[in-house]
């Protein structure tokens, strides 16, 4: 490869994951996780498409030898001297809406599985690669890592008690994550994401809203671009992105 | 059994949980489910013979198995018509103090067996017969489930990168539970536990410090009991407890 | 005065200060500070009629020079060995419900002069005699300050610009002051009181939902009084209560 | 003026106002207020020398007076038919460190006649403003509102009981105010800047600590400049802002 920092991105399908891929390969070579190829391949050709570095690897984020499988490829891909600029966790569970009653144990392990195993194993492959690349120096910006996270990392909700569980867990891995490799200068941030995303599979939610009441994929993928760009003078640890209109 | 509403205390080893279960037992017969024995048989003669019913059950509460065989333990013991006046969850895996790439899979999912699925299958057990309770009118106090959790349940930390987690997810837990079950009659609260309790093994940490630089485990006890108290007019779903010392 | 501790509470009017009053005034001679003795006159020979000790003091809490006038008059009262068991801060400006655009700076004031300077002037006021009453030794419960807070305290909502200001800064010093007096012995909590309270002026809200959806103001006072029982191996700094039915 | 948009920055002394303002200067034409000229003139030059439009206006940001004589001079020098494309309000008074028993009425007020009362005149003054920018269709950037805030806005402190109040305070009002703009176009946000901002009065302190200990002030205008291009799709309301090496 003809520049040896790269990005990772988990949970790579369409939506967030495509648009933050995207992002990210204006810069750099990009490596999309997801479990199946269906959810990256047409990024992949996209970016290929448009002068860009990008590879698919399948992976279920929960599975360490899934996970440490991938890693191998992105290795053997990237060479032994390559770190990593950028890794981006934005794998999820779909939430189960379900009363309390009615969830199985699978259904909370679901979310757990993803928002927190997943958010774990995803980070304990990639802060080698981060804290490498810190130690070169960074010439430019900092070695990032970013989870996403939603509404229900912030507050329990009725009938989201499977769902808010894992993603509480995931916002205490960024933290923990942001104060023990902070210093070593690696940048850790945990992005809530609160509202509907506009997506082809939501086009019904909110059509009637009028422009902006949906949340663009681009426009978080921008967010995670500036958070990467921060200088260590000055790292956001947290914040929200919300659609102008919604209600919080 | 003379009463038909019964307090269930999940953890009930020596410390916090045996306080706990004294302290309910002056009103209710009380279960005490521990892993072993061990952990709770002192408790249980030292209650009964102080006049009170008390019971030990062991299960391993990240066990849907183990907890469904507990479950069926005390029904047989209480009889189809009881109810749960208290379900008191206090179990909690021990931190595993590491840097993060010190972690294995195995120290990150101790902690959430316990903190996130434990009180998951806690709460499965016990809902329907505090719901129950509710229903039969709640003649002095309201049906009641408190969650223990820790200063980890609000923070991640550096070196705690497995059991901030586990303990953010049970407080997600707790409070979608809260929002769910509150407006049923259940209520239902979190405990954030800040400062080192006062047991044996905690004799040599803090001790010269003067009195009260250690968490009474009979004084959180007490909390958990006006927990318990509170009529549904005027419900807390969370508080604080920690030495009159403690930097926070 | 029989006893050498004493209770005061800021914004004793009827409804919650007066049900505070009265739960005080079952273990100690009761000072109840509000504008006009139309405030605390019934109150105070409520208590007085049930065999306590009540004394209604006249002060426009925002004013430094009233409340100065304010604590002469209590000293005076009590006699110089005196020492404050309990310190109650409920006094609170109406929220002005008004779109931002709508509020005038004296509306801005108003919350403020009350939630924010008047609970500075309380805490001035009481402090010196709460340290006393903690190097008293408190033979039974420590001495404790506590402030009334809101949802509001917690978070900003549209219409809201003026009132949630002040509420927020009277948990900034809540707080601010538990941390430092703390460590002194003086337990310093804030409650944070959410929903209807029921009143006579709130007889009209809510009177479909049924009995317990609104706050009963000797409910409220009872968690005052369990946060002054609290011995000093477990304060609890902050405590929400809200209505088993509430929304939030 | 040539264009109808403009900037207005409040607290426009040395360091991060003076960054604000020459950020948004590469755009806008900028209105610095200050307390005094000496406070602003410098800024004003360096602007001016590289080809940037601004103009400072000498107000006391806590007195209603000023903030109208300070819109006048502005709106005289915009015209009728300028909108506020970004507001933003970085005054604050000095943190009077001190035991609260040790504090005066006059500390109190001091923070808080900045920090509440300047923010609001602040608010009162821009939004009209900035809400005509709103209907203005903003064809780039949509019309921004910022606070900073800092730790204490988040957390009372020992010796904070002055500062805190009225950075809680603060944050209240930018809450309120994005909930209630927020649908109407307005982008409102609260920073939250946490640890020792790199000024000539800084030098001295965190000297041994390498580079970016911290906050460097441009990289804080940065992030102001950021959330003013963020599209409506995706605002963030609150985002922290620490040195790489910061504790907290």
């Amino acid at each position: 490869m003809a520049t040896s920092r790269f990005a990772v991105i988990a949970g790579a399908g369409a939506g967030t994951g495509a648009a933050i891929a995207r992002r990210f390969a204006q810069k750099y070579p990009v490596f999309l996780l997801a479990r199946s190829p269906d959810s990256y391949n047409s990024t992949v050709e996209e970016i290929t498409a448009s002068g860009g570095q990008a590879y698919g690897v399948s992976a279920d984020i929960s599975s360490a030898k899934d996970v440490k499988k991938a890693l191998d490829e992105i290795e053997q891909k990237v060479g032994k001297d390559a770190s990593c600029a950028a890794a981006l966790f934005n794998a999820s569970a779909r939430p189960a809406w379900k009363p309390f009653m009615d969830l199985t144990e699978a259904d909370f392990d679901a979310s757990y599985a993803i928002s927190g195993k997943g958010a774990f194993h995803f980070a304990q492959a990639t802060i080698p690669w981060l804290l490498k690349d810190a130690k070169n120096g960074s010439p430019e910006y900092s070695p990032t890592l970013i989870f996403t996270g939603a509404t229900a990392a912030l507050r329990g909700s009725a009938n989201l008690a499977a769902f808010a569980p894992a993603k509480f867990a995931g916002r205490a891995l960024a933290q923990s994550l942001a104060r023990e490799f902070g210093p070593q200068g690696v940048h850790v941030a945990h992005v809530i994401v609160d509202g509907i995303i506009d997506l082809p599979g939501s086009k019904e939610l909110l059509k009637d809203a009028g422009p902006n009441a949906k949340l663009d994929p681009n426009a978080i993928a921008e967010s995670y671009w500036y958070l990467h760009s921060q200088p260590p003078s000055a790292f956001t640890h947290e914040l929200d992105l919300r659609p102008f209109s919604e209600k919080w």
